[in-house]
């Protein structure tokens, strides 16, 4: 009804003004589509907040979280009136952007733009999966839609126009995008900057389009959502809204980013005819949030039921949906142990052990972005697509940063899922997996080809400075190892995660066989490869250069040199051990020298001294790239001789 | 003739086969594309390399290098048949991907997918824009269009469809693509991951599409570039090619990045008739090849002759066109004499400064990603569009990567231009500012919202490992200033650098006048700010955290501490320095603290401790968040203090 409609407005402004900070705009135009979307159809209840086979909703305006927060207020969720009144503020949980964990009913974590259209694409696929995978005839565990609110802003952004392309060829039909059109931007009206034809254009791509000229009438919107809840085509619907609408500043673009103000609020509840102080809401409006969504709960309980029956029927197949449920992805101890290790490059070892996992945990899922026959990362079970969403392999084209987004909306579902790329295209994705840290999602990134040793190839395709870039990212685990054993190690290390992202390094050439360590060990980010004692030096370094640094450590006795080898696989592990752990690894007394075949950048946070490579890669036969760098064991034993006669 | 464009491929060939490294099968099916285009119009000449009116050529798929070196070879540029026999060696002018600066007759850097047609847009609205603003009804100045071949991966990425949109959007007619459609990828068929329906696809954009059945078919492929030249959209024509044409692995996608070998190169001749050995051609398809470009020798003699009227004529335009020729935008000593210098944000300053700059350097441009209101990053003159060719300001929309990439674009047209975005999302551009980096362009990357100082916007919005992300990139001048001041000198020094892209870190908020510095000691990339001799600790800051510890260091002498505050503008300027420089500046036998409000990642490569974020920021007011993270003088005093008792 409308009352509820310019309630949610007008707390959303509430909170706005209060804050002194905020975006009105969206919030204004949108706010019919988004009551019509909850009240008339969002399977979701307060009551079963966590409840699996819920529609997902995803805002990819951020920006408009003033909005969310109302309507999970109005809904009966866990946020308060109090809480709208602490919007924006510090310890609040209803910050400036929604965040996934922080909010209860917030379904991702949005605001850099163009990313939640990608999620979303993610989300849908899992549901088609487990759908597929789990549903019988007469029990159906997963059967919901996801929605997307999008704006004009997310349409101009690559990450979205990657997804979209796939989205339509995937033929995601469970996926709604609801278009807030309201062609005002920040910096003016769209026509400034260029939108697209939409009909067309989303037809091309394989969309059913349709438009809501006047969202204002509830009626139409509810026709349109539910058109498109039955087309056999992913939908989008574009709303012809107006920003900022109703108030002084409708149809212009600062009422984007800043507050009405007391005064244009005034004017908006003259206009709209609403009449209740700041934080008030009828009763009648509550009534008409709650009881909307209380049949879901009746859903819900059907549905936990169906839960129970299913655990008896299929005991086999509900085992498989438990795992999904607690996202339980962890790797039994005894997998590998005949695996055959061997000297290979770790990126073949990642193959192989995908595939292994992939058998004993059958919602696994993995892609690559065009690169499958390079990094050997792919999904077991043929290709997903709208003939086999059994399919765990994703061919994502060359979209890496779609990739990225959707891994995480894949992960934000409880489908594990693996990506793979060339690390120096991880610059691509930096976007997503910031994110994925940010919402503590347990995505597994995979990286290969991890150095100048990529060789004709060249600077172009030769990482530098990805290494350093990635490992400042709070809570991401970037795991580089340096063989057979430890490729595995590494990606048990990030199956068992549940609240960090991973990234792993491989390597495109062979890596030599070296000893296996313990679980404990590695979990520790940093262990002693070889050792002395007494020793001179401690030589650290991770991934193909370990090998390279126990090699020189031999070479160096010819010298009289002893050096301790360290390898340190990750230092986001090694980082949080015990400052006395790393004073026995890496002695502060004595000289240390970190070895990696990649910026120097960072790395004096571990050693004294670094023997790295500041400038671009270059392009030639891999051995002769690596020795114009220096990177061999005599030009390496002159460095640790030079240094220790300083 | 179908000689010269077999010699194109089989030369090719074998530059692959000895290299036992590269790319055959774009090779194959694009060679009479890229014959024809070379005979018929590209209008370059080996005898005028650098001729500024010269059509520009991309070649988005990068890994066609060896296609580009023998189309240089054949038509007598300084590319040797011993430098193709060199193809992807140690030290070659003929590397795995074409390297800007590094061969002759190679107008950008190519290789990771998706940048080629952006940066051919910004080609393209660079020669509009000098057009518009120097050619005169009697003398053309520039007069070129812009080709640039493409792949079906090209069009998957996101940075391209951010591109085609703009491109679309402003109407940019002589910009030619040259889609390469062979339908298939290294994982397979185009089909498994997705394309378009291309001809209402790209119609909705606002291109001119046409499409050529039989590339086979050399004159289809001229009449379509000529209806393309003459048309008043841009253009995009589909070549529908078969990968490794005449091979035995034609349409298969392992032709894409593996030799073909000597048993089906022969093959591959038996099927072509061609029967030259290795690296031999005939004289008739050199002659073929140079007689075609030597006709543009006299093109370029006629400009010649037109740009010495133009200086007699027009002395003052050809003034501001000679500074584009040499790509001089260096600013005045003196032009900011009067300029009012206040406590301000910096995004402030950089506002009013670029305004000025512009006026005395008519070629330079501005643009920012959706955020010109809060980056102040605009260019004069208004906006670029179909119906100001003269705007210096382009609206990139919320399309961060493109804005790169074009930007990228421009700068290789000696348009030298400057982008606007939130530091955050910097991310979204990383590829295109490495490619800067690589390529030695002058880019100029303006970053606002510098840190978690953007306080209500929250995590999403607050940067913390770009810094580190964006320092480690070799041959990046990363500047982040403290005040008015210092963000001048921050931007004059970007103009002044001619091989080096600068990224400018600027705040939201507002920072307090210091006194200002020499120019000497800015291009040191840090000094002293505070100094006590003797003193007890280096407290080391850049940008806002200058004030801070400005503050601290006062505070501290009530304490009986003092403190020396250095300034670090450029860990870039600053790494290059000599180490009695830093040692001068840092101490090595006293504490040394830097000060930063992000990752503390590699600042331990400046001090011995460091004081900065290792998590993920907060949403609240700007000063409660800076509080929480102990960004205060009272809690630096303390650290100070503690860390002067160990």
């Amino acid at each position: 009804m409308k009352s509820s409609v310019n309630a949610l407005r007008i707390l959303s402004m509430d909170e706005i003004n209060k804050a002194k900070s905020g975006h009105p705009g969206v919030v204004l135009g949108f706010a019919p589509v988004a009551y019509t979307l909850w009240h008339d159809f969002l399977k979701i209840t307060p009551k079963a907040k966590d409840w699996f086979d819920r529609d997902r909703f995803v805002l990819a305006s951020g920006h408009a979280s003033s909005m969310l927060y109302a309507l999970l207020h109005l809904s009966g969720y866990n946020v308060t009136l109090d809480d709208l009144k602490s919007f924006r503020q510090l310890g609040s949980i209803t910050p400036g952007h929604p965040e996934l964990h922080l909010t209860d009913g917030v379904d991702a974590t949005s605001g850099p733009l163009g990313q939640g259209i990608a999620e979303a694409c993610g989300m849908a696929i899992a549901e088609e999966m487990l759908a597929k995978r789990f549903n019988r005839d007469d029990l159906k565990l997963i059967d919901h839609y996801t929605y997307v609110e999008c704006g004009d802003g997310d349409l101009q952004e690559g990450v979205t126009l990657e997804a979209l392309s796939l989205i339509g060829h995937l033929k995601l039909n469970k996926l709604i995008i609801l278009f807030d059109s309201n062609r005002v931007q920040l910096d003016g009206p769209v026509s400034l900057a260029g939108g697209v034809n939409s009909k067309p254009y989303f037809e091309s791509l394989g969309f059913f389009y349709q438009s809501v000229k006047n969202p204002e009438n509830l009626s139409s919107i509810k026709k349109a959502i539910e058109k498109a809840k039955e087309s056999e085509l992913p939908s989008i619907i574009e709303f012809h809204t107006i920003i900022g609408y109703a108030s002084p500043l409708a149809g212009l673009s600062k009422c984007h980013g800043a507050p009405l103000g007391e005064e244009n609020t005034e004017i908006l509840k003259k206009n709209l005819d609403y009449n209740m102080p700041p934080f008030k809401v009828t009763k009648s409006v509550y009534n008409d949030y709650k009881s909307a969504l209380d049949k879901n709960y009746d859903a819900y309980k059907i549905w936990a039921e169906n839960l129970k029956k299913y655990e008896e029927l299929y005991p086999e197949d509900y085992k498989e949906f438990k795992k999904v449920l607690d996202d339980n992805y962890s790797v039994p101890l005894n997998l590998f142990d005949y695996f055959e290790f061997r000297e290979e490059a770790s990126r073949k070892t990642i193959g192989k052990a995908i595939g292994m996992i992939s058998e004993i945990h059958k919602t696994l899922v993995a892609g690559s972005a065009d690169l499958t026959a390079s990094t050997f990362v792919k999904g077991a079970e043929g290709d997903f697509d709208k003939d086999n969403h059994l399919g765990r392999n994703i061919n994502y084209g060359v979209r890496e940063h779609a990739m990225g987004a959707i891994t995480n909306g894949l992960n934000l579902h409880h489908v594990r899922a693996i990506s793979g790329a060339f690390f120096v295209f991880s610059d691509y994705m930096k976007p997503s997996i910031r994110l994925a840290a940010l919402m503590h999602l347990p995505s597994i990134f995979i990286f290969t080809h991890d150095s100048i040793a990529v060789g004709e190839d060249g600077p172009t395709h030769e990482p530098i400075e990805q290494l350093p870039g990635l490992r400042a990212i709070p809570n991401l685990n970037v795991m580089r190892p340096a063989d057979a054993h430890e490729t595995i190690d590494a990606l048990t290390k990030a199956l068992s995660l549940k609240g960090t992202p991973s990234v792993l390094v491989l390597s495109r050439q062979n890596l030599k066989l070296l000893n296996p360590v313990s679980r404990d060990d590695f979990d520790k980010g940093a262990y002693i490869r070889k050792d002395y004692l007494p020793f001179d030096i401690t030589l650290v370094a991770s991934g193909s250069e370990v090998s390279l640094a126990l090699d020189t450590s031999d070479l160096l006795l010819d010298f009289g040199v002893k050096a301790r080898v360290v390898e340190m696989v990750s230092t986001y592990l090694y980082d949080k051990t015990e400052q006395s752990y790393k004073e026995s690894l890496i002695p502060l007394d004595k000289p240390s020298l970190f070895v990696e075949m990649a910026s120097p950048y960072g790395l004096k946070g571990y050693t004294k001294e670094v023997y790295g490579i500041d400038t671009f890669g270059r392009s030639g036969k891999a051995e002769d790239v690596i020795e114009s760098f220096d990177f061999t064991k005599e030009k390496l034993a002159e460095k640790v001789i030079s240094l220790l006669k300083k």
